[in-house]
């Protein structure tokens, strides 16, 4: 039996897809739920960096995770099995990224009473995830040292609207040609609010970095 | 001054890519040009893996290469200076995937005369590529060690429709959960004819069974 409960995304109908996203925040906020909408490109750790942080804040936070995914479940489950939260997994049938009515789609089948955070993992991509806003909160994304330093130049919009930059695989720094300093200041040319933090999923190192600031912004849009 | 040409990609305007790539195919084979389409996540090693594979293959084959990225021109330049070969560069402006049309106007600026080979490196992207044939002859892609051996059950399009899966980065295997072997089964699954080649684009160690299996295919498609 599948662990998970697998949701079969539609494509959007509605054509104004700010509009959409708008609305979704003001209901979010009226409900007291915040929205992470975190993104990447394919293999660089995001599911490893979510189980880290929730198992830091599931004693101080109900939360709940959305999983999109083209195909297959193996990230609702992981995360369930690791974490025990509420973890369901969205199909996107092929879409590349997920737009604010698709979003919705999602949350219509999260039970949001008592939740204070859902976390959206994105579809794998650094292109057209960016250029749809979901309605969440905050946007965050991750980039792993041996995709290299230089991805703020070559995807600038994902990382113009992301108000964190996770470094992820900070433990194989000794084997890839990746300049933090440089990496951070072609972040700070796309977005100069762009919080950076390195960490490493795997063993944990410096998630509670971002894990805190998750919490504080929990705290905000809460109040 | 720019060393490498830029062109700005427009949107396509026709209907069906379907007919505009068998057409361009077509007109390939009549002027004797391989065209290969290179596909990967952002930072797999791409750029590496072509510089390798051209000076393996530069005093054999007349070469040339398109660059696609949303905004930048680094790789192109990079090819450059390191080949000595021409090499152009596309800009998407935002689109996250290059059709059989947008690949016609890259090929509209390149000199076709007496060339063997055109390799286009598509945007640094698992999901959008794979959704539109480029024309091109044959479809390589690039996995890296990084990314997990679990990427063909997650993108199970891209690997369906390459005809090489590279794997890169083999040096860091060590420092990775990646089981080769597994990996191998994955592609299958999806792609039971995909050869699958491991190399390390870095010391350029396997990189000659990619730059073979190349060489082979452009005398095939020459005959």
């Amino acid at each position: 039996m599948d662990p998970v409960k697998v949701i079969e995304i539609k494509k959007s109908i509605f054509e104004d897809n700010e509009v959409d996203a708008d609305n979704l925040r003001k209901e979010l906020k009226t409900k007291g739920v915040f929205l992470l909408n975190l993104m990447s490109s394919p293999g660089s750790g995001k599911t490893t960096t979510l189980i880290q942080t929730i198992n830091l804040l599931k004693e101080k936070l109900h939360i709940a995770v959305m999983e999109a995914d083209i195909d297959s479940n193996v990230d609702a489950v992981k995360i369930k099995e690791a974490t025990g939260i509420p973890s369901i997994q969205l199909h996107t049938g092929g879409m590349c990224h997920l737009d604010a009515e698709m979003t919705r789609q999602g949350l219509d089948n999260v039970d949001l009473e008592g939740l204070d955070l859902v976390i959206l993992e994105n579809v794998g991509n650094l292109v057209c995830p960016a250029e749809f806003d979901t309605g969440s909160c905050k946007n965050a994304m991750i980039l792993s040292v041996p995709e290299g330093h230089d991805k703020p130049l070559k995807y600038p919009l994902m990382f113009s609207i992301c108000d964190v930059v996770v470094i992820n695989k900070m433990d194989v720094l000794p084997y890839f040609d990746f300049d933090l300093e440089k990496c951070k200041e072609y972040v700070h040319m796309r977005n100069p609010k762009a919080k950076v933090i390195p960490i490493c999923a795997k063993t944990g190192e410096g998630v509670e970095n971002f894990a805190g600031w998750l919490l504080q912004e929990v705290k905000n849009w809460k109040n």
